[in-house]
């Protein structure tokens, strides 16, 4: 392809709303362009990126035995009353009525349409396993789309939805399906990804991962153990306290804590350290309004996506009123006289004389004991991990915390479908059974933008040469000059004869400066330059977009020479790929 | 791939729902599932073939230098709101609201979506032409979705425009697509779709042709010249009728028709043959009500689109009221007293003495002569073009009326949406144009269904090798005969190595009959039959799907043998590749 005519325009400024790199390269090298809040138009070189990563995951999804399907954008809202989700997934379903008046929904993920697609088929234990997969346009009306591609409210994603007749069987194909995702990642140039335990969130299941790309920019937290393997997102890694403290129980006092509300103003006044202390964190439910008070020890933050699953419904953080009998800044768990959840978190277990509110104004207890003060208490997990914390795989106190991005995800959901949506198989015994799923996403556009983020210098992108938009980019410095310009053609012509993809700029009148600018936001691996100073001494330029490979060859030696440096990269891409 | 773990069932009986043939094989075959009124998942058969087909499109569209782009399904409704579409298309397109209450729409099409992506950077000359393409989900609220993948609402179409500096270049780049698209359906298997004139309905613009394969089953009437090469669809067809009557004028005569209201019953009871009589056809204006009386002789039957794209409004049938001055079954051109748009259709043009009403209960005239009758007339095309009618391009009475369902479409927008939407470039001598816009559109699932209407026999589809879902379908008769099954097998690997698309039939247990039925359904070109039968012979039978081959051949030419009738449909289909 020919650089002049190509559509998209390249530009030198960082706009002031791309906040993250990979946005602003994408917005600058012609990549892509706002049409609304979270949703952008694909200008070729973008949509040349996504065809290549598409390609790529469509040769793993074939190659474990996936059968490509296609389920439509556009759903009736009866199909996702069945499984209950038109009622338990909130503004992020985008709903609608049609001509007739009946309600649709776009969607945003097709378990639904998956078990709607085969649940009669699929009627007998000899048709299973199975797995089938897709690409298509979801649709999720995020509240807050930011970061250019990374999150959208349109986007294209493979998804894959696989049955069985067993557990086992499940565990068995999930575990080809995590390999196959990390060959993936591999293969577009990311083999650095990682996966990590995660919260199964609104799908349902129990054990899932997440795919992430650590990058200070991702939205997700992940905890990671320099001791041993394990990996989770916060949401899903449990935090773990553990209290010793040797000396003996004290009498819990009243005391007077005039205008000190917040834990650090009160264990301040108090001389104690905030790890001292009994803090309350106040939710209230969505639908009821009821209040919920989680205890924990001072030092600790609440994660609130633990809660919310702890409780299966939505909550957010709660107003006090007179009314409800809560003493803003000074609750506590001796003497609460409320309606509402209360809640202690693992953290508590094992302390000892504690700070807390008394449930009165301007005063708190001393020496609470949680154990000794309040009869029957269960603790659970509520609490955010911290840099330091203890590994729950390995006991040892050697816990990072990342950010990341996540590029794809698995999941065991289980029968939560197939049982809400009433597919069942006969099996050997000729009883019927519900099947058992799996699922399996990948966000192309976002993978797209990851790479970007992780692979790139101040210029551009730095594609890998497997999902870069062309393998050669040819700069023809002087196209007014004869000689430069048939040599430039006559390897641009021989390259796309062999089956290279080539971008070819010959632009009349354009400064060398320009033109190696525009290289590096297209970011294609291999650059050869032709000008009329190299060609005086019978010589190309050959580099690589990383500069790790920089080079003068003979004109006569430039094609042999560009396709052993694109063998060369795809090797080095593959060699990765286990 | 094996069938037996394919996802998708086949079945015998034809579904009472399935109106048309390629509806009825595609549900029997496992092609695609009901969602909902004109909305369908694809399972993996019927994915293969759209896949395929988007890859002939693909290779077609790269080739006369389109660029592949990616524009979203959900637009903000103020992008449609630039081009007036919002406005003037009806409720074929969805309307909803976002979360934050903004106005959004699903593309139907995607005009104002290319313009938006191209008006700021296509902002000088030398940046035309361009053509910019893509594949994507189009959703369209059609009021009577039918005959399957035919007419649905959800539909993957590649939809194309093109942008020119000059009317001259649009011609020319609107012939390179026309001839492209010949191609296209030439190389799907159906060289015989004709391109037809066309009428442009909401896209704009003024030259326009359509795609059409000719079948009973379609939905569009098209008038085909058997003496030239004229062929347009009905409501671009003009309908000619050339009135000699040499008889003298007589006078206007007004003659009791007591009950006698309709134009049969008035030339029954007046004795005079139909075309001897001016009849009125009455619509109203939508938005007004206002009255428009269509005066046309009496055998003609109108065209609606035709008279809607003259007055460039929508129209419906009228209803008639007492205080509307109009006479019901009595209108006619003389002493018409109400309010109302008048037209004459180019049929009343030289006749003489014709009965007509006299806008009077019961009360028709005689003798009556349009140009004496009614003053400064001027006539226009509103009649339908009928079978044996005259030839608008060679003269001759020639026309035959077919039907045909329209499997692609290309128009000459001009510079309705770049106007409109204000995108504008500078030419040679500085001054600022609007370039000027082609578009161009294929539905992928409906070129589907309609190949499997063209080509298919009682028992399935038989596709063409370029889209079949696979190549060969092997079917091994008996796969606990150890023999038949390692002949078959070894046959599927060599021709799975050999890069050919194999469907292999090992299922256990099934009869011969209902095999062979399901390789019916699944249509695919070439079939080999592995059974003991054959084996002690040392035999497997191949066979073409259309049966125009049938043969025994030695199991060790057996591979040889299949790849050279392979070879052999695709050059024939090639062959008419022009």
């Amino acid at each position: 392809m020919k650089l002049d005519k190509m559509v998209g325009d390249r530009f030198k400024e960082r706009p002031s709303d791309c906040i993250v790199d990979s946005h602003a390269f994408m917005v600058r090298g012609g990549y892509m362009k706002y049409v609304a809040n979270g949703i952008y138009s694909q200008y070729p070189v973008l949509k040349r990126v996504t065809t290549k990563i598409e390609n790529i995951i469509r040769e793993e999804m074939d190659s474990i035995d996936g059968q490509e399907v296609l389920f439509p954008v556009v759903m009736p809202q009866s199909l996702w009353e069945e499984s209950g989700r038109y009622q338990s997934i909130g503004s992020e379903m985008l709903r609608a009525k049609d001509r007739s008046g009946a309600g649709i929904v776009l969607g945003m993920t097709h378990e639904e349409a998956a078990v709607h697609l085969v649940r009669e088929s699929a009627n007998t234990y000899t048709k299973y396993p199975f797995m089938i997969y897709q690409f298509q346009t979801k649709f999720r009306d995020e509240a807050r789309p930011r970061a250019g591609l990374i999150r959208v409210r349109e986007f294209t994603m493979k998804d894959a939805y696989s049955f069985h007749t067993s557990m086992e069987d499940l565990e068995n194909y999930y575990q080809i399906c995590y390999d196959s995702y990390h060959r993936i990642f591999a293969k577009a140039g990311v083999p650095d990804v990682i996966s990590v335990k995660s919260d199964s969130g609104m799908m349902g299941g129990s054990v899932s991962h997440e795919y992430m790309l650590l990058t200070p920019i991702g939205e997700d937290t992940i905890a990671i153990c320099s001791e041993c393997d394990y990996r989770a997102n916060m949401e899903a890694a449990e935090n773990i306290i553990i209290n010793d403290d040797k000396s003996a129980m004290e009498e819990l006092v009243k005391v007077h804590t005039p205008g000190y509300k917040t834990i650090e103003e009160v264990s301040g006044f108090l001389k104690k350290d905030i790890t001292q202390t009994c803090k309350a964190v106040v939710y209230q439910k969505n639908l009821t309004d009821e209040y919920v008070i989680v205890f924990m020890r001072g030092d600790m933050e609440l994660n609130e996506t633990k809660l919310r699953n702890f409780l299966g419904e939505e909550i957010h953080a709660a107003e006090i009123t007179l009314e409800s009998g809560l003493v803003a800044g000074y609750m506590g768990p001796v003497g609460l006289d409320a309606k509402c959840t209360v809640l202690y978190d693992s953290s508590l277990k094992g302390t000892k004389n504690l700070v807390c509110g008394a449930n009165e104004d301007e005063y708190h207890y001393t020496g609470f004991n949680v154990d000794r003060d309040v009869k029957d208490i269960e603790y659970y997990d509520f609490a955010k991990i911290t840099e330091g914390g203890i590994c729950p795989c390995c006991g040892k106190k050697s816990i990072t915390i990342s950010r990341g991005i996540e590029v794809g995800n698995i999941f065991q959901l289980g029968t939560k479908y197939t049982k809400s949506m009433n597919m069942q198989y006969t099996d050997q015994n000729g009883q019927l059974q519900y099947p058992i799923m799996g699922c399996y996403g990948i966000g192309v556009g976002r993978l797209a933008a990851s790479v970007c983020e992780a692979k790139h210098d101040d210029y551009g992108p730095i594609w890998p040469i497997t999902i870069a938009p062309w393998e050669v980019h040819i700069c023809c410095l002087r196209s007014d000059d004869a000689e430069v310009k048939k040599v430039s053609d006559d390897l641009y012509d021989r390259l796309q004869k062999s089956g290279v993809d080539v971008i070819y700029d010959d632009r009349k009148g354009v400064r060398p400066g320009a033109m190696f600018a525009d290289a590096d936001l297209l970011g294609c691996p291999v650059r050869v330059v032709v000008s009329p100073k190299n060609l005086k001494e019978n010589l190309c330029e050959i580099s690589t977009r990383d500069k790790s490979i920089q080079k003068k060859v003979a004109v006569e030696d430039t094609f042999d020479e560009v396709l052993a440096i694109i063998k060369q990269l795809k090797d080095e891409i593959m060699s990765k790929v286990k």
